[in-house]
């Protein structure tokens, strides 16, 4: 959990401040080593803890019902991942949120693919209703969850109608709590032909979260370390293969500067 | 599903004939980004989702029995491999089976270490009586399949007598519809010393049958494309670590003019 | 097994013999391509058996009741790691150490994180119980094992009362059956930064057990092989997913007048 009094703690940043706040985190990441409970899917899972330890955080991954209350509330943050929607892991995702939820533990959910599945997407309302601190998600997953509350409702609305913050990845991030918004434009094409690399993302907001704890500022943080480190990596790889390694030698290099050259934050 | 009118269907290649159809397949595959629903066991998925990616396709890979059957009547095409045989898999893989036989979608089956496990064996000889178009092996995952016929049935006889292409992987891979037949002599020892490679191999035949409805010359386009690469990798890898991450980056990079002027097919 | 008459079979060697021993062991290991199955978690499974197959060996990991007895029957090495510990594990885990007992082959336990679970904690202490030749594993997971014996068990004292030797993982790696100890300084921080490089270490001690009978000697070739490997691995790496491939190029590239040059053991 962030301590009182963090110098980040202030209120309403505009969009310029968010590079240098995204600093700031990634320098509370390397100095507290916080845990992360991922419940994800096995396809992400050996990438989301290697990109997790690249900026200090310690990650688990156990789903068993006998245990994972207790990972939960010694951790600091929870990310909650949909992919491989299996029953165990389900039932695993219910203990997890009741845990967070009575021990004061932020935690993170990703849709993944529910425009693909009428029982995922169901769900994720149930968990959406248990108010998670973002949603990360994109372009066609929130179409899938907004579009069933009658109509377009549009990001700002859906956040503020949910108290979550959205973070809608594409080729600009869109982050927003229903009151601040920021469009992240970084990254890089070859960050679609990875696999995990959303999934990625939403573990990295729920490290954010364990060291910021204003949610918006948490969320895009997240996004501007994943999205520049996904310009230094395109930099020197030579496809996906090379790309998927060296975006996590770039997440274990990146410092305040490097973030505030490269950002495109509005 | 590959359109009616496709420039490949032309009937009865002869084994030169095969790298220019692979290249089309690969061109199809970048245009047409079709779904591959994914049934893999936990060691091969990440390597397996990328390994699609990188020739332009999107993975899915959930085994939840909820959700399995609208996931592949949604795909394009279906791959069961049996490793890590859990029961929630097994479950998995009958109702997808039943979906892609409902909605006319091609699968690939492969019998990961049959040799091994006398259950896996029986549930695989089961699978092959729902007739996937093709089966990938080894060697002796198909003398386990094919010695308990009654003697050493060959290559050419099972897949006639099966209404299937067998596609058996080594040094030199063997492709046969019980009519036609091609050896490829493309591949890198260090393809043996990556775990998930056959794997890929048979997610890649998946992949290739969505847009190429010549079952045969499908099985062949990807294991042109897969020992291509793989000899294209092994040029610049200094072992089998970096050799998984260059065959990613060979297959992302291969066109139809080096699939053709590095191609041994016979 | 081993054969009869290995030449590593000399009594108490001095640590000054470990490094040419372990060489003997990795050569062993390419000639006779022993199987290891692994019960291990999801996040290394991917990563696991790369490294095995690095060193020559032969990698399963299933995990279902219904085979796995028959893959533990006929290989020469088994890995137990509590890692991701879902209720099908757990029971695959008692069918596979019935079946190492019952045709004499030799186990290694990780009981990763137990520090954080009490449920699995007992697990551990109940599967130590069934006398794996090694437990390795990390101080914060041993304080939970030994803590409980009533005070500060030793690591040899630990080893001695439970009948198997400790490989105790840290920035100096220490080995003991009770009367013979080593510490093993080879290594490098960044095998701290990628996940499951410990759960690795245990896969490479149950691959040394199937080709070298003195079990003490076996663990200490097993973090001889992965320390310098990861040594000569940080010398071309640019951060921690860059290394994690060097490492397996390390491993498969490593040879016995390497392992002279580099061990620091004492």
């Amino acid at each position: 959990m962030p301590a009182e009094g963090d110098e980040m703690h202030e209120p309403n940043p505009s969009p310029g401040d968010l590079p240098r706040l995204a600093g700031a985190a990634l320098t509370l990441l390397r100095e507290r080593g916080p845990r992360v409970h991922c419940i994800t899917n096995t396809v992400a899972q050996n990438f989301t803890a290697n990109v997790l330890h690249a900026v200090g955080c310690v990650p688990s991954m156990t789903i068993s019902p006998d245990e994972i209350g207790q990972f939960v509330a010694s951790a600091d943050a929870l990310l909650v991942n949909l992919g491989t929607f299996d029953a165990e892991r389900r039932a695993a995702i219910e203990i997890a949120v009741q845990a967070a939820a009575g021990n004061g533990i932020s935690w993170v959910l990703d849709p993944v693919l529910i425009n693909r599945s009428p029982a995922r997407a169901d769900f994720a309302r149930k968990l959406i209703a248990a108010v998670p601190k973002v949603v990360r998600l994109n372009t066609a997953e929130f179409a899938e969850l907004a579009g069933r509350a009658g109509g377009a409702e549009t990001v700002p609305d859906y956040a503020r109608g949910n108290g979550c913050v959205i973070a809608l990845s594409g080729a600009t991030d869109l982050i927003s709590d229903g009151e601040r918004h920021a469009a992240i434009a970084n990254g890089h094409p070859l960050m679609a032909k990875v696999t995990a690399m959303g999934c990625a993302g939403s573990a990295l907001i729920a490290a954010c979260l364990a060291v910021e704890a204003d949610v918006f500022r948490a969320a895009a943080a997240a996004l501007l370390l994943l999205g520049i480190a996904g310009e230094i990596a395109a930099g020197s790889a030579k496809g996906p293969g090379s790309f998927a390694v060296a975006i996590i030698d770039a997440l274990y290099a990146l410092d305040g500067a490097t973030l505030i050259k490269h950002a495109r934050v509005s």
